[in-house]
């Protein structure tokens, strides 16, 4: 029986998930995949948390070079998150030949790079099918199941907090301020929650997935990014009556030779796969031009979801005879050329405007004269005055942008209180 | 580079699909996996499939031994469908250590045991991800990423053409003989619909996902298989009331220490994952211990979906070092008594019943007397008389056979219109 020695860096939420399930799933492990995993090196300083799990104290510590120079650790998982030290600490196993297994999507997002050519010096695996997207094999599907494809887009929601909050927005009529104090006091979103609400973690992993999609490094500055702080109740309301729901979603797609890279919130038709992706679920939906529309589906995060991730790179590391490199040039300094930014896009809008004769043939004056193409308008009559929404064709963003700058400036428009792009 | 043979058995639509997806990704799995794959020997009677595509003519033929006799060849896949004579060609190739690529779940469900002696015996591998829901890499997912889950539970719609049928006929509030027929001229459904509408496709796709999700073999004939021949368009119209979507499910379960395997249709809620998967689209959802829910959702058929399936295993089977086995006893007389025949469900049964005073208590009697529990029970009154419809509590199925054979018998009922499980 192969004998496979593991570290794990950190015990943690999703560290101990791994822990939980290393040591429940040791002999079906053994008997299903002819390895024998054990655990010799916890790196944690507190050792309560060690206690709990019911570790052996004497193999938790903190010195890394520990796990460095025992020739017995073939594989290291790193539970740390964030840039420093696990960056450090993780150049150092690898070029010790030891194989990493992650589900750090910031370091992995913005340092590929570095840790690959480490990993090629040692001789070492990089597995990080718990970066995106929970337990769910996302990763494992773009690399072992894609190779007949050419990948025309990609498009998830890849965030379970800003998935919960639009959700439970959604069901409840509720205001964002309100419904993230809720998710809050709930667990489901951090106190500071900028890295979820703003849309940073869900660039993170579309720049991993998408990268992976279309074979060359789309590196997180060259991903559009906006959260969800804009969005209001009346958005969404307004949307469903269009047979629209709300979602947070990155999304990257061909287009032409350029790939369009964007985290922002859209509104998909109700009967889309994603549209059904509720509460703290993620979902990714590929489309290739021979297999053409799949989707995954599953928990995005939480101990056990992301350890089953974790525990099965561990297995996959351990069982494989040779770690596969990327095939593209994954530096983060590409031709930004690559990337398009002027996107083509249905959109949404809605504005206030003075309730009298002559607006809406001013307005769509704008429109015309920017060749920004109306599909449908709904006026409404509140008590707070006249509310004008308008579904836009698809249109590139810049004339959407310079068409909306003249409209704002018109003397019987009071403002711009929504702009939500649409997906199909 | 490493130059790897391959050899097609069959030019037919999922053949003719593989072999175009080999010849446009040629380049792309050269520089992404690093091997240059090149098709040796195509088994076809009709040329003009072969010329249809652009085939060289002199690598087209009918001798199944050149195929055997050249050491070039490392892989074949399988086109033929069917028992024989795939068995006994796979056999060969196998023995000659030649890895065999199917899509053939019919062969794959009844003799996986013996091609797997045969490829231990030769040192080669079976890979076999396009038997099961087309593109998808659902079998990858449960032999390569749910090592450290106990699966509890599997549930799909594994076969388009029912899922087709039972979609348009909610659609449009269709019958079944019209909706089948319009299905078979659309190209959905054969000619002689039997292995699908009768159920069996499925149940060989379920015995195959199940063995892995289990690690058991589950035998086709343990599985219990009921068609959508039964499927009445009043039944679907009750469901909408109640919330409720009209599958052909294929579901396995851990049922205390025994298995339970069932193909049926079934009412799912209208929130659930799989109730937004419309007309040929296929769907597996998971549970495992860690993971939680997962699910996977993609074409299950066609030429370029179970091709690029079949391209993705030739790919994986190129590139990986070792064959893998199972881990567990794959024959097929494994003792019945691992599995469980008296499932327990909750059921939808539609009567109809003289319009005349204590009816509903007569039945309900029945019911209660044989401890079967009514959640909600609709009265109809229709043209042609009362309808009564029950949803029952979870029951076992023996109890509530009981109490329909006795309710049949009932006087005051004119008949038992429609039997439908419930699953959530």
């Amino acid at each position: 029986m192969k004998k496979i020695g593991v570290a794990l860096l950190g015990l943690g939420t999703v560290g101990g998930g791994t822990y939980r399930i290393l040591k429940a799933n040791h002999d079906r492990i053994m008997e299903n995949d002819g390895v024998d995993i054990e655990v010799r090196h916890i790196i944690e300083r507190d050792v309560k948390k060690a206690e709990a799990l019911g570790v052996d104290p004497a193999i938790v510590g903190c010195d890394i070079d520990k796990v460095v120079q025992d020739d017995k650790v073939q594989i290291v998982a790193e539970f740390f998150g964030g840039i420093e030290p696990a960056k450090t600490f993780l150049i150092k196993c690898l070029l010790a030949g030891k194989s990493i297994v992650t589900a750090n999507k910031e370091l992995f997002s913005k340092h590929w790079d570095e840790l690959e050519a480490a990993a090629k010096k040692g001789g070492a695996g990089l597995y990080f099918e718990a970066s995106c997207v929970g337990g769910v094999p996302i990763i494992r599907t773009l690399t072992d199941s894609m190779q007949g494809n050419n990948i025309l887009s990609l498009m998830g929601i890849v965030n379970g907090t800003t998935n919960f909050i639009l959700s439970k927005m959604a069901d409840e009529g509720s205001d964002y301020a309100e419904t993230l104090k809720e998710a809050q006091n709930l667990g489901y979103a951090e106190a500071n929650p900028s890295a979820d609400v703003d849309g940073f973690d869900s660039t993170y992993k579309l720049s991993i997935l998408s990268s992976l999609a279309f074979r060359t490094k789309v590196p997180v500055p060259c991903i559009y990014r906006e959260g969800i702080g804009k969005v209001s109740k009346d958005d969404i309301a307004y949307g469903k009556r269009f047979g629209y729901t709300l979602k947070l979603l990155a999304i990257a797609k061909q287009n032409g030779d350029k790939i369009e890279a964007r985290v922002h919130p859209a509104f998909i038709p109700n009967d889309h796969p994603l549209a059904s992706v509720k509460g703290s679920f993620n979902a990714v939906h590929i489309v290739g031009d021979n297999v053409g529309d799949i989707m995954l589906y599953g928990r995005g995060a939480g101990d056990l979801p992301t350890g089953s991730a974790i525990v099965s790179d561990i297995v996959y590391a351990a069982t494989k005879a040779e770690p596969k490199y990327t095939s593209f040039d994954n530096r983060n300094d590409v031709s930004t050329e690559k990337f398009s930014t002027d996107f083509e896009c249905k959109y949404y809008i809605r504005m206030s405007v003075a309730d009298e004769a002559g607006v809406l043939a001013k307005i769509s004056g704008v429109f015309a004269k920017n060749n920004v193409s109306i599909s449908t308008m709904v006026q409404d009559v509140a008590a707070d005055g006249a509310k004008l929404i308008f579904l836009l064709h698809k249109t590139k963003e810049s004339a959407v942008n310079a068409s909306l700058r003249e409209i704002e400036s018109l003397s019987c428009v009071k403002s711009i209180d929504g702009i939500i792009r649409v997906e199909e």
